[in-house]
């Protein structure tokens, strides 16, 4: 199937209190996933589901997510665009 | 000592070659390192330097990197300011 934004920021909403509403962390310990490449965001995501990469909440929150579930939150946090600003 | 983001930078210039000369990936399996949290970006770099975090290149880059550059490092990239805009 193809990756469903739509689907993944509803389902998106279990992350929103680590990683923000549209994926811009809210804690020093958690990276911002907005903006992030769909391939990294899916490969990170079954690294925790499958204890490859450890964290003590991810690997419980990736635990039950399918396949379809993990692209498709790849391609919702990667359909945030992001700027960025250099300092001078 | 305190974390020094102009050093970063210029310590930052091995890094560019897949996350970007101010953090913004340009490989789809290299993460945006852009406005990360320094918390988070010194904790991950130092999980591949000790090879709890498992990435065949990283963990070579971060070998040989002190705890003051990677505070540096981390001061840097978390110093680049990001804008995320949400689709409709």
């Amino acid at each position: 199937m193809t990756a469903d934004a739509v689907a993944g920021r509803a389902k998106a909403q279990a992350c929103a209190i680590c990683h923000g509403a549209i994926g811009l962390s809210t804690q020093p310990d958690a990276p911002n996933l907005a903006g992030q490449p769909a391939v990294f965001l899916s490969s990170q995501l079954r690294a925790y589901r499958s204890g490859e990469r450890r964290h003590e909440v991810m690997n419980i929150v990736a635990k039950p997510l399918s396949d379809d579930d993990i692209d498709n939150l790849a391609a919702w946090f990667s359909s945030v665009r992001i700027d960025a600003h250099a300092p001078p």
